[in-house]
């Protein structure tokens, strides 16, 4: 079953161009047609076509279900993108499908990427969710600068258990698993190809984030993100009763 | 620091071809240089190259460590492989980041793909195993029919946690926390795209695996894979004193 994604569809009661393109040019799809549609904050419409227009279809909404998050949790996720953009691609469409709430791509001193394409990484997103099956997509926040992520850390993540992916000798060697507890918001940070600088890891651990092991090994920075999200989901269903 | 596969290196005292072309062409490593190499099944190696040459560099071992899996138990990744061949690439390559004893690839019936480029694969973990510098790499049995898969299971894994990546109410709802115990061996059965026929179903049952749903959603054929094996060895980890 297709889903489009309409994100304003309760005020608009309207397809955007792309999904409108799609409904009406590709699937030839008329008026009077039913169709069903998300809007990426966990709503799901059913549709009746009123106007079928290939740039702005109209629709009637008969139908609205509230699908709920399959976990609890608050999980955010900030990651320094990599150089090569298809593993930022690959991984917010994983986090998608494992489930994570907000994220938000950073600007560090040893990034080689200081930019990335929101409009690119929105499609990324959206087919995901299609794709999933679910009418929840992550918020995504584009790229901030580190310091001004960390900045917002006391403001906005509190109340969250702070995990950044960080081994040095300068600091106690604790797993993820040890620190993590079940029912939790999380905010887990993870720096760029180059690793942190000195000075950024003084600002996140001044924050509260501690420096955390994933599974005793060396992996890719989108490897470890999504080692994270996973290990968070997975210590939440096992403390599930 | 690089590191050059050679499987049979205490035999041969030679790189392959490949390895051999890369060590003296690309590099222009010269008799004399000292190099790294790994086995794939542990062993790492410090050695003196005695002949430089493009297509089988000779060498001598001067020194040889065993470096330990990061995990104990044994686990065993059999799936489907997707009709797009570059997700299974993903796979391996995160599989063997993340840490994974064996690999099988299965013909299902309704499987969309019925072969895979073993050459091409095998390069994939190779290039996974040297840029996550470890110095082991999964067994990668290539593709078998689903059938001759299962048959194996009673003589190969009898030992094993059997758990396959299955959701139908025939079954009870099982999530894969609360079937997998730290420590335990395990062999993780995903299906292909289509699902698993009914036949299939049964076979599997028969022979003991457990119709797990991993993290209460529904995930791609790969995302399947990779959230299992991240499950086990978070679980494992959490299962350390």
């Amino acid at each position: 079953m297709i889903r489009f994604y309409a994100p304003d569809i309760t005020d608009s009661k309207t397809l955007p161009e792309t999904e409108s393109a799609h409904c009406c040019r590709v699937l030839r799809m008329k008026d009077g047609d039913i169709i069903y549609a998300v809007d990426g904050k966990g709503g799901a419409y059913k549709c009746m076509i009123l106007e079928a227009h290939p740039k702005h279809t109209v629709v009637e909404i008969l139908d609205k279900t509230e699908e709920s998050l399959h976990w609890q949790p608050g999980i955010t996720l900030a990651v320094a993108p990599t150089k090569n953009i298809d593993r930022m691609e690959w991984l917010l469409e994983k986090a998608t499908e494992i489930g994570v709430n907000e994220i938000f791509f950073l600007k560090c001193e040893h990034s080689e990427r200081k930019e990335v394409k929101d409009d690119r990484l929105m499609k990324i997103l959206v087919s995901a969710m299609k794709q999933s099956m679910k009418a929840f997509m992550p918020v995504y926040h584009g790229m901030i600068s580190y310091k001004e992520f960390i900045s917002r850390i006391k403001a906005d993540f509190s109340d969250s258990s702070l995990i950044m992916g960080y081994c040095s000798p300068e600091y106690p060697k604790m797993e993820l698993t040890k620190v993590y507890r079940p029912g939790e918001n999380v905010v887990i940070l993870i720096g760029p190809e180059g690793d942190f600088s000195p000075e950024e890891v003084t600002m996140a651990v001044n924050a509260g984030f501690i420096p955390s092991t994933f599974g005793n090994t060396r992996l890719r920075t989108e490897t470890a993100a999504l080692y994270a999200l996973t290990a968070v989901h997975v210590i939440n269903n096992l403390g599930e009763k």
